[in-house]
């Protein structure tokens, strides 16, 4: 018999990544697909069911299910709403890849999906209080309470890179200016390196990378050969964070903050920033009590979408000690 | 046989309220003394308890439990540790009633009992995500989440007054600069009004009160008569408190907001200017979808911290659909 995977998908605002996992978590096959590429979402989902197709042959393996992780993810009403991705309006996302893969869909945010990763193979697993904080294109924020995913009234709740942490800041996708993840995020950490090639005067080797190409990597590598714009654009993204961090504890009071993402992968000088920045600016309270924690886990969403499926279906799902997530009830 | 009765305790950092309320959710007897009257603990506590003998003898009432909200309180170990009150450190509070009332004591933070008051008794009983904020000496937070009273880790959840929301800014008891609760609470709006004072020069009657009379009830008098220095500091602390109930939606997404307390009682010009401002600041995702309720319940607090009794004694409280609240797991 062959082996049960599910695909997990990670749609995001610049990748969209395909893996297939199976139950104990591991995975099998994976690939990356430009998002904005398929302008036509009817497109994508065709690119993404022959690539799953393939995967599953090569591995000799039998897909099972599809975890959808997508920004603004609706898991109740299996629609994504997003300002960062190439389709507009409401998309009935699980619909399409339902008709195209005949299997069962489900769908959650992918700050969401990155939290069942956590909860079911990474640092969270005897944790009740705790939150993941994504950093990718955007900033994502998965919350989980009394050992429950949080999803809110209506179930966006979660949307920390929306938190405006400078009122009539720097402009957002979402329309709004001074959001969090305009400061902190890939994109956001890009933004304040182009603005201190502005400010300062420094020589850099940052000032000879042309723009498209200047990343978090890029600058991580520039920190790493401690050159100072790229150190002061991690310490300067650190204090943000730091303190959003800090308000979000005052809120929730998580036992632990984990980040995942690419530019939390970054160097000590971006997570040792973060760290202090948040405990300069913690509550009393929680002194010395909150942890932040780099995840361990490697391609977070794609982890994570996966166990959507198994938790659904029943099959298994390394269930740890926290409750399956229960959808929001719409009313 | 006489009718039972909880003991509901309010402790704030100006009043602290006692009350006899009955199982139906009525007030039978209310009585007020100052906090900063007792600066040892324990002759608070012997005040409390011989009001509440005399209350009790005057109402024919035999009382079943004591209910004590406070700020900081700690559900699971009975303590207190608030910076607003004349007691320093951890308090053993529950210890101390528990000794002098022969009778079980229940403490909760003082904005978590103003939850269960709105659960039990006001607007939120079919909800099952919502906020209380408190507009008091301080500014408290209770949530609700997934039918949930959010405690957080260690019980110290909702600490939203401690939302630094403009880093440098004022100064606060928790010896931090800027929290929330410096703007916005009934000593934060004073605060506002001293400040215009000093840097408007319109003629205003708040220019002839003496600063320890000029609290949120007399600058809602002179709003109410137009005068344009109380108007501004009411659309001001409107404007603060509307920008944080935003950021708080985006990480929770609540269905409602329920302002309680002193000042949320103030007149339109406050409560207008508070959801106008959370409006402009509310992500697309959430537009006119949360509503930002004045509460319909009077002296909220010791309503709730009595409710505390009847769900922890098991003998009745009027339920509602929520979960009675659970004790914060201590590692």
């Amino acid at each position: 018999m062959q082996e049960q995977v599910a695909a997990g998908i990670d749609i995001g605002g610049t990748n969209t990544i395909i893996g297939l996992i199976n139950e104990r978590g591991e995975c099998l096959a994976k690939e990356s697909i430009k998002t904005w590429d398929y302008p036509r979402v009817e497109e994508f989902v065709e690119r993404l069911h022959a690539i799953a197709v393939a995967m599953s042959a090569t591995a000799g393996a039998s897909i099972a299910g599809v975890g959808v992780g997508a920004p603004a993810g609706n898991p109740d009403r299996g629609t994504i709403h997003a300002s960062n991705l190439p389709w507009q309006g409401v998309v009935p996302i699980a619909a399409l890849f339902e008709a195209r893969f005949r299997l069962p869909v489900f769908v959650t945010n992918d700050a969401k999906a990155a939290v069942l990763g956590e909860m079911t193979y990474g640092g969270a697993r005897e944790m009740k209080n705790f939150a993941v904080v994504t950093l990718g294109t955007g900033l994502g924020c998965g919350i989980v309470l009394n050992g429950e995913i949080i999803y809110g009234h209506d179930g966006f709740a979660g949307e920390l890179g929306h938190v405006i942490v400078t009122p009539g800041g720097r402009s957002c996708k979402c329309g709004r200016r001074g959001c969090l993840e305009t400061y902190v995020s890939a994109t956001g950490i890009k933004r304040t390196a182009i603005e201190l090639l502005a400010t300062e005067i420094e020589d850099s080797p940052l000032r000879s990378i042309p723009l498209p190409e200047l990343g978090s990597v890029a600058i991580d590598e520039a920190a790493a050969r401690g050159d100072s714009i790229a150190l002061k654009t991690f310490r300067r993204s650190g204090e943000v964070l730091g303190l959003a961090l800090a308000n979000l504890a005052a809120v929730i009071h998580p036992e632990a903050i984990f980040l995942q993402g690419g530019a939390a992968r970054a160097g000590a000088w971006f997570h040792d920033a973060v760290k202090q920045a948040m405990n300069d600016n913690l509550l009393f309270l929680y002194k010395g009590k909150i942890s932040v924690q780099r995840s361990t886990l490697h391609g977070g969403a794609i982890i994570g979408a996966s166990a959507l499926v198994w938790r659904a279906t029943g099959m298994s799902g390394k269930g740890g000690s926290v409750t399956p997530p229960a959808p929001p009830s719409n009313p």
